[in-house]
């Protein structure tokens, strides 16, 4: 392949090899509801890898696979192939004008999940680069498509291993070792599907990921793009309310020390935080437990969950300082001891401005609407934007719903969002 | 036994003689935690049953068991014995002025019970036999002292089952049926113990049950007798809240159906409807079931209970019409539907003014602080008052605590019961 000059076709993606890509990879473990099961690290991830990595190969890309697993697929550019040398001793190109812009995702998949969470990201890249071959087109950085390793959690934690290794948020040594249920470990898994990589894993100038929303914004309000300006840092609490139970006949309602009133409490006050603050503010109690739980016993321990994300983390802190400061006053004014701890920290995650605004303006240009959202949940770009600047494209999904063998997503939305990362990409690998 | 002169001693209970009983009768299936498991009609239950009825019989009272096992032990007065001819052919006397004054409770207990709940009203009854007999005194009207079966329902329901057949609540056929886990039925059980009666149960002109509070006030108000004017009204209901499950951090607030939010201003609400209302209403939430229940997924459906009680039927009806319709209101402001049932309902019982009344005097007149309360759980009291006259006296007990192993009681407050109920038994018996 050699550069072209400036008069060649304009790139485009072909939305039926797209669809056609997603339907056949989900034929890989598809479960009889429609939905596929491809746990992480099995053999059918592997097939999955394999049919994936064979299509980046005949797509002329050259495949590096990291310590961990993570697949990277790399199109040379005018400026280099993101590497330097070839095979095991190659390193990351020293200089970062030839660093590559990438597009990633994973393709392992939820015990009853969906053909698009992931899936959509790693094809949507490898589109791209079917489209720009269609096109005759060299970019000037190189273009990588990144298979991240792990990134659903359900066989091996922790979730996003693959990512999370890249960035340097866990040490490879510690994620070789975990262990699945049966007590096969990352390491011996990798080994058995041959993807124990030793090739180094290339830095980049730019990343993208293209995914399906998970949330029901973009299909309520009618828009089909999303521009992600980060994701939502996450607090988790454990809180146990502790009061006396108590038989709910002869106690007078002024005697009582009920664990249920005042959890009820903090649940009606973890929504009014999370109602009254910015950023993109969420409050959520989803786990609750009630002891004796018996119809005419006062409750006299309630254990549930509070987890609070924000996009800011000075709004996030403030949310979680305001929820210790309300727990204790409900905890004196109900005349119970309430233990609050903070279990789980994530910060949140600012994505690349710059980028962002891209990602809208193609949009646009392209006549699709758009709105910028955040990411509620993780994505391996959470982890990949500590070391480049990184965005992420949101296409609609079908009420919102994933993690689900029902998750659906619209043809034409699934088009839409590839062709407005190509711009995206084209956009970053010009310069 | 002869009519005795005006001269006739005072009669006064036994403080150590009722207390030295109802430890000797704790030993019958006592636990190693101080409690006693005496399940009705258990060969435990037959040897306290044979205690006491031996008692009786010492103290000079006749014997009559009934169809469905409940004793009665008679102690004749200067105008009958409480019953026309004698053994199986006897029938409840038919001059409602020789209706005996009774005196009863129960002797069966919860698996892991306590000494007094259903004990004490027994023993109490035993005890003004005894101090009648030291006093040499006949009442004008017979003394009939009653042991109810099977009043807690933890191995056969329903729960009250002596008295609710002797009122009329149940059929006897009905009960006798019924079966333990084991497939053992009453009826076979009563003949296996021995107490599968044929007598007659005899009409009581007034009937009195000394009790436990099982609640909490009279000991935190520092209070010896309890004068209880009526046991509440109460009506349970099964309440389902359906909304939507979603992942927690990309469902934005307002597009949330969050059962648990919901289902937590119901919960207030109880509270709020119970404070709000006169006549003792009580307001309990003690069950609560989340789905899915998991830390970061909006719960989707709620389950819980609700226990409303009230001393007056209207107010009970204005409780639950008010729970209705502010169920429907939050239902809709969040968007989620609740299905409300009601699954149980115990009219109120009001007891008997004058026998209330006369407890309040006896309990001045003996210099015992006194209050009047409602009895806000179930007694065989209130089966009985449909059939006659009734009132109940209530003694503190340690923290509240019943149904316990470590219930307890003082033995000052147990004999300070006692002695009221001797006065009351000797007004109501000399009319």
């Amino acid at each position: 392949m050699s550069a072209l000059p400036q008069t060649s076709p304009v790139p485009r993606i072909d939305p039926d090899r797209l669809w056609a890509s997603l339907m056949t990879l989900a034929r890989l473990g598809a479960t009889p509801k429609g939905g596929v099961c491809r746990l992480a690290l099995t053999d059918l991830d592997r097939q999955g890898r394999d049919l994936v990595v064979g299509w980046l190969r005949e797509a002329g890309c050259e495949i590096r696979i990291d310590a961990i697993g993570n697949v990277f697929a790399i199109r040379a550019g005018l400026r280099g192939k993101g590497m330097d040398g070839e095979g095991p001793s190659a390193r990351p190109c020293a200089d970062p004008a030839d660093l590559a812009v990438a597009v990633g995702s994973h393709i392992d998949t939820q015990p009853t999940g969906g053909r698009f969470d992931g899936n959509y990201g790693v094809l949507a890249g490898v589109e791209v680069i079917r489209a720009l071959n269609d096109a005759g087109l060299q970019t000037v950085r190189p273009i990588c498509v990144a298979i991240w390793t792990n990134e659903e959690g359900t066989r091996f934690t922790p979730v996003m291993m693959g990512s999370g290794v890249y960035a340097g948020a866990f040490t490879l040594e510690h994620c070789l070792a975990q262990a699945d249920r049966e007590g096969v470990s990352v390491a011996r898994a990798l080994s058995d599907i041959g993807y124990a990589g030793h090739d180094s894993a290339p830095r980049f100038a730019a990343y993208f990921e293209p995914h399906i929303e998970q949330g029901p914004v973009l299909e309520a309000e009618g828009i089909t793009i999303g521009a992600v300006e980060g994701a939502l840092g996450q607090r988790w609490f454990d809180a146990t309310v502790t009061g006396q139970d108590a038989h709910a006949g002869p106690t007078p309602l002024p005697m009582r020390r009920d664990a249920l009133l005042a959890a009820s409490r903090v649940v009606q006050l973890v929504r009014a935080i999370a109602a009254e603050a910015p950023d993109y503010a969420r409050g959520t109690v989803g786990q609750l437990f009630v002891h004796p739980n018996s119809r005419n016993v006062i409750p006299g321990r309630v254990e549930f969950t509070v987890d609070l994300r924000n996009a800011r983390d000075e709004t996030l802190d403030a949310m979680a300082a305001r929820l210790r400061a309300d727990v204790a006053r409900i905890a004196a004014e109900e005349r119970v001891t309430i233990d609050l701890r903070e279990v789980v920290y994530f910060p949140p995650c600012a994505f690349d401005p710059q980028l962002v605004a891209g990602i809208e303006r193609h949009a646009a240009l392209l006549g699709h609407s758009v709105r910028r959202l955040a990411s509620g949940a993780g994505h391996d770009a959470v982890y990949v934007a500590r070391t480049c600047p990184s965005a992420m494209i949101f296409v609609p999904c079908e009420g919102g719903i994933s993690h689900n063998e029902i998750e659906n997503a619209q043809p034409a939305d699934i088009a839409a969002g590839a062709a407005v990362l190509l711009g995206a990409v084209l956009d970053a690998a010009a310069r």
